[in-house]
């Protein structure tokens, strides 16, 4: 059971930040209309409107560099999952850090869909 | 709300950490025996534990200097809380960075105890 989060949680970070990088566009099939985002503080609800926030950022291209993923099974048969890492921007020497956390939680369909998302930049 | 849930949560992280800062052993008061901790990767289950990992740190005394919490409404009641701030370690000149999650879920008695708390130091 705790092996099965750990891999659930590695595989869904390895699996969001692909499509960060690659296609931010399609990380709407991950949320619902229920989930919500905090971004920097700001917080927004909805796939669409999560979809609509990340698609806003400052930057067009970036680069995840993961650090550590820690999961745990939550109430609700979900997993929270905390991540922390470094993020590569285009033309910006410097990495920035990162901490991220996930709330999954079960879809009918017998996947995983975010219900909570918290992104914060560390500033040194 | 949404207000309530931010000022709940603000109001946990502060009487977590001057817990920790002040009277670590009393900590144990806010998990449960399903409580889980995964402090730098490391899991432990249930509030007896929890209370032993964080009172065998190699630290006796420390001061948590919070820089950012950000709290939405869980499934199933609960708020989960992503916290990023620095450590202060006697006799280090620098802070340690770091990062923690806590998924807090409402007890029978109307108030909230620690579901899961997961911690990572943030190296630069």
């Amino acid at each position: 059971m705790e092996e099965q989060v750990e891999l659930v949680g590695r595989a869904f970070v390895d699996h969001y930040y692909h499509l960060f990088d690659k296609d931010r566009a399609s990380l709407s099939s991950l949320y619902q209309p229920t989930s919500m985002l905090t971004f920097e503080g700001q917080r927004v609800v909805g796939a669409h409107a999560i979809a609509e926030k990340l698609s806003q950022l400052p930057f067009d291209q970036c680069q995840h560099l993961i650090s550590t993923v820690d999961s745990q099974p939550s109430s609700a048969a979900g997993i929270v999952v905390l991540v922390s890492g470094s993020l590569r921007l285009p033309g910006e020497e410097h990495l920035l850090r990162f901490s991220q956390m996930f709330h999954l939680v079960p879809s009918p369909g017998g996947s995983f869909f975010v219900q909570n998302d918290m992104f914060r930049l560390n500033y040194g």
